[in-house]
């Protein structure tokens, strides 16, 4: 078994180069981290290049790893590799899908200038729950960061990921599929039909684009009796999701 | 106007300490970041004892902040009491509410050993929108820390907060309007009654304790038709509360 000492392995360089979106797209690689978010990436068709784990967490999950290819690194080069304060002991580097080819969906969730990561990966995970096929990513954060894989637990490998401009998506979704997700002013989604939908979510801090609202055929807000100003944007999302896969939509 | 320009002012160290639980116990204190969560706080009944501002926050903020009590701080003040790693500018310390004496409301949340800051807090910021009366917290993380109250967005103000044992909760509340949000075997909750109910959210590693899971006499279960594990807490705990408010139960 491989092992590895030296923080200056060019090996370890490119682990910690993939922390960045540029050698990610070079690359077309991503880093996962955790056990959990780890397997959950192997049980959709993303594959796996290698682990490297501490030889501790090696020792305790050895059983689950053998059959895998791994690199054991000193807890001086995991502490490099990994991007968590407090490293689970295991970084895997995994191939990044090319979904570009993929078929459109008729309904799925459009992350619309979604910048936080944990909202990001938190929303991709219902969707993956609700088994919703498409996420569609617009100025958002890249979805192949190690923060938005780690939110998404992993999740991200079982939805297509598409990463477009909002003209792109005009020109594949019609302006009647789309359902803005608006603090005011939109109908209650629980008394609204929702066929064929992709439900657009924008930040919390900004909402939609104005022009981006315009061309959305149809807007949903949920109720707020307790007139605070808004949810969390993951929390909104999934809500709206859940509610248009109690409406049989997907 | 006070200003305060060095780290080793006692006042300073007061703030730092509130950073930590035994202070905040201690004082009946804690501290919101942020303009939007302070002055969220401020709609509630929640009391401010003063704000720490940067000159250049001041600067862009007088007109809202004129009427407060207001003391200027250095930048290395500012980075010192602020947990944050990019201070937004302003600190507010807020006295502490006593909701030991509210009544116990017939609907409610229970956060069951909740300890990651962002889910209790977001979870929080949902009851509130919902007009949710009472969030309970038992073995969860102290609902007063800045974590807490920055992911409720200052809506911490708005519900009645009560930090008890599982014991005094079946003391307060009948098992019949306990309803245990669980990854499998609960009831759907779109298709349930739900009435006079607290929901009980547990952790997403370890779920719900099996004795207190034994004492709720229902179990809530969202549909995944992805098959996967499990969704995020704070989602999984905000959908089922829309749901049961769907159900008109609040």
């Amino acid at each position: 078994m491989e092992v590895i000492n030296s923080v200056h392995n060019n090996e370890v360089k490119h682990v910690v180069a993939l922390h960045n979106k540029k050698e990610r797209v070079i690359s077309k690689e991503f880093i996962a981290e955790g056990i959990r978010a780890c397997f959950t990436l192997l049980k959709s068709e993303i594959k796996l290049k290698k682990f490297y784990c501490t030889s501790t967490f090696y020792q305790q999950h050895y059983q689950e790893l053998e059959s895998f290819s791994v690199t054991l690194v000193s807890n001086a080069v995991m502490n490099k590799i990994s991007t968590s304060h407090t490293p689970s002991g295991i970084v895997g580097i995994f191939d990044m899908p090319d979904n570009s080819l993929a078929d459109w969906t008729t309904s799925g969730l459009v992350l619309a200038q979604i910048s936080d990561p944990g909202n990001a990966g938190t929303l991709i995970r219902t969707a993956a729950a609700l088994k919703i096929p498409t996420v569609v990513c617009i100025e958002s954060v890249d979805l192949w960061s190690p923060k938005v894989v780690q939110s998404s637990a992993g999740t991200i490998g079982m939805v297509n990921i598409k990463q477009c401009s909002w003209q792109d998506l005009l020109t594949h979704i019609p302006s009647s599929s789309l359902y803005a997700l608006t603090v005011t002013n939109g109908q209650d989604p629980y008394n609204t039909t929702l066929t064929n939908s992709y439900i657009v979510v924008g930040s919390e801090a900004h909402g939609i684009p104005e022009e981006w609202l315009s061309s959305c055929q149809h807007k949903i807000t949920l109720p707020m009796p307790g007139n605070t100003e808004s949810l969390n944007a993951a929390v909104a999302g999934s809500i709206a999701l859940y509610l248009s896969f109690y409406k049989n939509s997907f």
